[in-house]
């Protein structure tokens, strides 16, 4: 058998453990600047790629990614991998019955957001062929279709990600908006399936009218017949298997070889697992801790490798072409935000609201990326063009929740978590609410100059007009203080309680001092909200009593939320 | 770049698909009989390699699974990492708290369970290594510790659940088996890596006495520093970054990390990710989901990819060598039984238990065939030898069970599910007792010759001696029939609720018809305390009034039991 040697299994290993690590740091950074991870993601391969190890220290760059040999290939084969997971979550997520119940609406944008953008792109490809980049073998008709496919697919984990920042998923609008996004997702891979199809990429090598009828009839079947397939077998694998191992090895074979029948009539991998998440993302027999199963374990494993080799594979620095990022960038959002904005007008919806849906359409990201690196593969377009199309697809992420906030003048409702300061976790010796004031604010001192003396008199003003304890344990002693930038927050943990005159007659055992700004009207009621809302359940009010210190109570805090 | 083309990917895709698809259908089917799946897996590689399809047909065996080239290569660096994972889920699962607080007991069983099966293993390898199966090259101080780490090592994952099954997992006695089961996979692993340093398999070409001591080194500060380090990262890593990815990312790019090391020193890269895995596996701030998550997808993806390509190494049928087999069967067994009860005699146990213990530990799974793998690898023992040692591993496993039930005399208590018929699911139309029993009685119809008028006649009978609500909306008419030669349960549901007196004054919507031999004393309590316990939660009770049928109903109860 032709096995690895020790060498080369080191250097994969390594090579891995370091895409994966990097990804994921740069990617939390990434969530903590609030923008989608996957940003931080492609940085780490730029770091770690031709771009900047590469310049400093090729040696170390090329021992750890060999652009040749076995090493390059092993890698290539596990990115491969990795991608054809990171798109059949993408399917799972793409619900279409969604879509469907959205009715006429959606239709509207979708077709109009896809066409506007088309059309522009498409345009500009073929009579500015050179201005886009266009790669000089590349078939105009084909490189034309690219342009128009890439500046039309919008980013579904992109906006619906945003949607839920802005708390908006679950409105009328957020679900038009992600509606639309699957309309627009499943047109564009189609578009997109025969592009690759019209270029003869490769696989069996079928003549093109094979390959287009191939990629239509697998793309109808799965919509009808494997769907419905699915809805009935699920249950009967879930009844008759061990669970999850039954719906998984069945989900994740099936993804398997969708991925290689679509790889084998000449378009991508990619396409074939795509549908099969459609296809099974769509029963409700799917179980829910499954898809978490599935997504959790693609999101932090497989999609970050992959993101992070992408920057392995161009130098981006001498690739970057201030004029293209600019021209790509502009025709981007002009085609995209218009042409959502007019379908929503059509649609009947309210001129605020239809700006709103084309700003949030407006988000690229994975799959722009995808494609272009595909296109990038195949000689269609040119490294410069690439690197243009990744900046679009960060930048029109980046500014789409601030837009549709402003248009929609939203305020994003604020977390008491973001005010803990960690000196802010007090274990209260005292037992009665005037020392427990007192030591909450003796443990953070002065703020913003004033004088701890000053906070405990208004805090105690404050009590005196109405006790607040509120029951369930929890007691919010609170005041407003002038002077003050921004909220703080103190913990204070009292096991033996301490009466606050809840309603209940309990004491209370979690004490939260809010000091908010006078002039920050909202900032007192968010925060008072989310800790009654945070700690209504009894055993999590338990696990928090019990934590030593602000990390751990902020890991448990945190662990809720996600869950 | 040196890429992969298509061909290559289709290739790698379908035999992913393959291994996968067929590990995890003869994997469902092992369990069916109550057989670890790994044995349902392994075969799947049997019968897709060299022993049967390849004898079959050659050609696409060939196709499939190429034996050189990029195709083997791909292959081999995928399984690789496969077994990373694996390894990484088996740290995971030994706790080595746990091993602690179970006290001097697990040590004397520990020791002389490693003592007398390796000490029994090195003097037949030593003595008679032709009878073993020594590879011609291989040097006899080397095999013959490698057969006597292969015969003490005990299989942690089919003990846990072996222990499940006979519902001794969380008693004393169980827990004191997996705890020396803990000691012996770490004293084995350490010793196996020290026989790998031995024969300078590979890695950097460190000397010797390197590679021992750099495997010592990394063991200690695994089991110490890292150990310690994750208690205080893991906290605030989940208090900081998103979850799960936060952990996920470090976890899984550590243990790439240590696997790289442990490869790069010249020990296999398993060892690095079984000793990450126990250094995270021990801290309480590695939260029970996130292991889930991990432990769901590399059982049910990497896990089945793994052990179905072991088959595909070598042709079974070939190497099957009976008196081998028979000869290594019984040393392990006498070893490994002896050795254990007699660890267990001087630990203080009593003699019924030190038999359990003995049969118990004998169980051998996953690791003897990774240690059998890598020995075959490097050369070290024949094909026949190892074909022996999987053999081994299955039987072991397989009389682990009957044998402590047997010296325990213990009788599995049964679930109600295992007598519901497919027929025995009935939407009632009835709005009383009696013709509720009635409609469920006459859904069977007759069973074993028995009349449905007799039975209704027996199950009312006892319905007016006390009637059988259980409160809670479940009810459960019963009876014992002579002639009746199993237990036969009926499902009746009733949105609309039937009156059972039951002793909250609640009409009764879940209603289980329970008809059970009468020279069967435990099947009719065991039942009735199964039902209870399972529908004692709310809503789970309302998830099962809206199950449409049998196959759906089995569904949400196996659903319920594996969460």
């Amino acid at each position: 058998m032709d096995l690895l040697n020790p060498v080369d299994i080191v250097k994969l290993l390594i090579a891995l453990g370091v895409l994966l690590a990097g990804a994921r740091l740069l990617g939390e950074i990434a969530l903590f600047f609030r923008l989608p991870s996957i940003f931080g993601e492609i940085l780490a391969g730029i770091l770690l790629g031709p771009t900047v190890l590469g310049a400093v220290a090729p040696d170390i760059s090329m021992a750890l990614f060999p652009k040749s040999g076995i090493g390059a290939q092993l890698l290539d084969g596990i990115t491969t991998l990795s991608i054809v997971m990171f798109l059949l979550v993408a399917g799972l997520e793409a619900d279409i019955s969604t879509m469907w119940r959205q009715g006429k609406a959606v239709v509207a944008i979708g077709f109009s957001g896809i066409l506007f953008p088309s059309l522009i792109g498409f345009l500009m490809a073929w009579y500015f062929p050179g201005l886009l980049g266009r790669h000089p073998g590349a078939d105009p008709l084909i490189f034309s279709l690219f342009i128009a496919t890439a500046l039309s697919i919008s980013a579904l984990p992109v906006i619906a990600r945003t949607l839920m920042d802005l708390d908006l998923y679950h409105t009328d609008l957020g679900m038009m908006v992600v509606a639309s996004a699957i309309f627009n997702d499943l047109a564009g891979w189609i578009t997109f399936a025969v592009i690759l199809g019209l270029m003869g990429t490769g696989g069996h090598g079928f003549p093109l009218g094979w390959t287009i009828g191939l990629t239509f009839g697998f793309t109808l079947v799965m919509l009808t017949v494997f769907r419905r397939l699915f809805d009935k077998i699920l249950p009967w694998v879930q009844a008759h298997t061990s669970w999850p191992g039954g719906q998984l090895g069945l989900v994740l074979s099936l993804t398997l070889f969708g991925a290689a029948f679509t790889e084998w009539i000449g378009v991508h991998a990619i396409f074939g697992s795509f549908m099969v998440g459609i296809a099974v993302g769509d029963t409700p027999h799917f179980r829910e801790r499954l898809r978490v199963t599935i997504d959790q374990f693609v999101s932090f494993f497989f999609a970050p490798i992959f993101f992070a080799s992408i920057g392995l594979k161009l130098n981006f620095a001498a690739s970057f072409d201030f004029l293209l990022v600019l021209l790509v960038l502009i025709i981007a959002c002009f085609g995209k935000v218009l042409g959502c904005s007019l379908g929503a007008r059509i649609g009947g919806m309210s001129k605020r609201e239809s700006w709103a849906i084309g700003f949030g359409m407006n988000a690229r990201g994975a799959m722009e990326i995808i494609l272009g690196l595909l296109a990038l593969r195949y000689a269609l377009i040119s490294e410069e063009l690439f690197v243009a199309l990744v900046i679009m697809a960060v930048v029109t992420s980046l500014i789409s929740a601030p837009l549709m906030q402003n248009v929609l003048r939203l305020k994003k409702s604020r977390r008491f978590i973001d005010f803990l300061s960690t000196k802010g976790f007090v274990k209260l010796a005292a037992g009665d609410r005037k020392s427990a004031i007192v030591e909450m604010v003796d443990a953070i001192g002065d703020i913003n100059g004033l004088r701890t003396e000053k906070i405990i008199a208004a805090v105690m003003k404050r009590e005196r007009l109405m006790p607040t304890g509120m029951g369930h344990e929890v007691a919010l002693p609170h005041a407003r203080l002038e002077g003050l930038s921004t909220p703080v927050v103190v913990l204070g943990i009292a096991p033996g309680g301490i009466d606050f005159k809840g309603p209940d007659s309990f004491p209370a055992r979690l004490i939260f001092l809010i000091l908010t700004p006078t002039d920050d009207n909202g900032a007192q009621v968010e925060i008072l909200a989310d800790i009654a809302r945070t700690f209504r359940d009894r055993d999590f009010r338990k696990a928090a009593l019990s934590t030593h210190g602000m990390t751990e109570f902020l890991a448990l805090v945190r662990s809720k939320e996600e869950q």
